[in-house]
């Protein structure tokens, strides 16, 4: 059988958030419908090497496409000019098991979680949100400040936040547009990308916020939060990884992007384990927002979260939407 | 990263018989040893397809090799020229976390598995043993044979039973030198390959049996075993699945390739469950008898069995040695 493989660079030059935006939202549309399975998610850690590991995977009945994407994070492999991230993730056509694609799994990743802070943020925040501030200056952070400017167009401050080193944040904040431009062909006139001096002082002016650090206690404190601030909480994806104080969360409307997932090991996780909120406290999937059937925000003054710990599901979809839409892979036989 | 690709057609010009039985030892004494982690294998039943998928994966300390497999069996397949049993394997690398190979896992499963029974009966059964009967005259049969015969030289007389149509064993038993010889490269010279019309009869002159059956009810009954015979039972690897009476195994010593997945879904499954043997009947694994810490068999009288339910660490270390052993495979970029 013939299969299609795609490396990063090609996938870069592929891949754009309008399009990975529609997927994601489409993905959660699918799941609050019943329409996908998760299957559960094998992690490891690995003695001595300070190196995890985990294979997530799932099928969307929707697009006839299941899978898995093995994602490992070995922070030593930079000693040996190796990549410290990486990932592979494998596409099957659910209507017939066989492969479709294979690809680096990466990129992917990165963009689908721009995406899904995004979508989350397009689901609960208030639709005239003008300023952005996300938490934590990674890799990552990019493609949170990527998908928000896609999928919010009337953004006009990004606050660029870095709790645990303040001043690394002025030369990220210097050098955002010209990333937004070089990884997204993004135009940021008249946008403007601020460091976070004060984080107390910038979560009060934030209308959206994304936490995207590897944090494992709260950052971000409840009474430094205004009335009508989202938040998408992106960073806490395993257990005992946490950003925001719980009690924002028992003070908010509360959406997951899997419930079960985001109680085992979300920004939820603690909150729940400490006491603080309940797990029945989370309203529902973000997707019931979508489709309608849960209502979201109701008011201009509540706090609205959105815990996402990632699915495979977005992948996958990702992954189909490049295989069908591109030749431009290299095609092996399995 | 470059990753090597191997399809069917590669594996089947290198893997031959003495190198995957010596890899499957070697993993069964790695296992043993506590150098390996099988992790939870996902299961699916596509409703609607009468089709299955699982993804099995674990981590061979020994070996340095991770990863994941991806079996699917989609029977339908057949009627649009498609194989109805396909599947993919992604070995990682256990220092660095990158994938080195994907590659084709049908072969590999059919080779691996046919070298655990080999195993499984070369640490349990008489080593004089001179007569195997094979039940089950399915695609995966052949491998059962090829296995044994390279692991037991002094076998003389290959029975061949097909419960299901007693007939078919007939061109099946025929066929069987060719066959041996096109794919495992083995001659038959001196050895009679006989097609069994009564399988109570035939079970009563088998040194070695291995089952290999999709069979959900047994299929050799307690009374017709005689003393000093070793089963290798292959076939049941899913919950409801059984070949061989419980009474069997009652009265046997028993080891299985993982004490917990057979429990839960290999032969000793619905022997457990219908209270005929205590899950404490199973000695332990079969690396333990490979590498002296559990006796085997004490006596020529014992009736023994090995329960192989499969594990992806056997693919997973015989797909380390072929990216490490071949240049074939076709390179790609991830």
């Amino acid at each position: 059988m013939e299969v299609k493989c795609f490396d990063r660079a090609t996938l870069e030059g592929i891949l754009r958030f309008p399009g990975v935006l529609e997927t994601v939202e489409s993905v959660y549309r699918s799941k609050a419908s019943g329409e996908t399975v998760v299957w559960p998610t094998v992690t490891h850690y690995f003695d001595g090497k300070d190196a995890v590991m985990d294979i997530r995977s799932g099928y969307d009945m929707g697009n006839e496409v299941y899978g898995a994407k093995m994602l490992a994070t070995f922070p030593h492999n930079e000693e040996k000019g190796l990549p410290a991230f990486s990932g592979i993730l494998v596409a099957i056509d659910g209507t017939t098991g066989l492969p479709i694609g294979i690809m680096d799994a990466s990129f992917i990743t990165s963009m689908r979680t721009g995406a899904a802070a995004a979508i989350g943020a397009k689901a609960l925040a208030r639709p005239e949100s003008e300023t952005l501030m996300v938490v934590g200056t990674g890799r990552q952070s990019l493609f949170m400040i990527g998908a928000l400017l896609t999928a919010f167009p009337g953004i006009r401050t990004v606050l660029c936040a870095e709790p645990l080193h303040m001043e690394n944040a002025v030369p990220y904040a210097e050098n955002c547009p010209a990333k937004m431009k070089e990884m997204f062909d993004i135009d940021t006139d008249g946008i403007a990308f601020l460091p976070v001096k004060d984080l107390k002082e910038a979560t009060g002016h934030a209308d959206i916020i994304v936490t995207i650090t590897r944090s494992t206690a709260p950052i971000i404190m409840r009474d430094w939060v205004r009335e009508g601030t989202h938040f998408s909480c992106i960073g806490a994806d395993m257990e005992g990884k946490e950003e925001i104080d719980p009690a924002i969360l028992r003070d908010a409307v509360v959406y997951a992007d899997d419930v079960d997932q985001c109680v085992r090991a979300g920004e939820c996780e603690l909150a729940i384990k400490g006491g603080v909120m309940a797990e029945e406290h989370i309203s529902g999937q973000i997707g019931e927002v979508l489709l309608g059937q849960k209502p979201g925000r109701t008011s201009e003054k509540e706090i609205t979260v959105f815990d996402a710990t990632g699915l495979a599901l977005l992948d996958l979809a990702v992954a189909k939407q490049v295989v069908e839409g591109y030749e431009d892979g290299t095609k092996i036989n399995l």
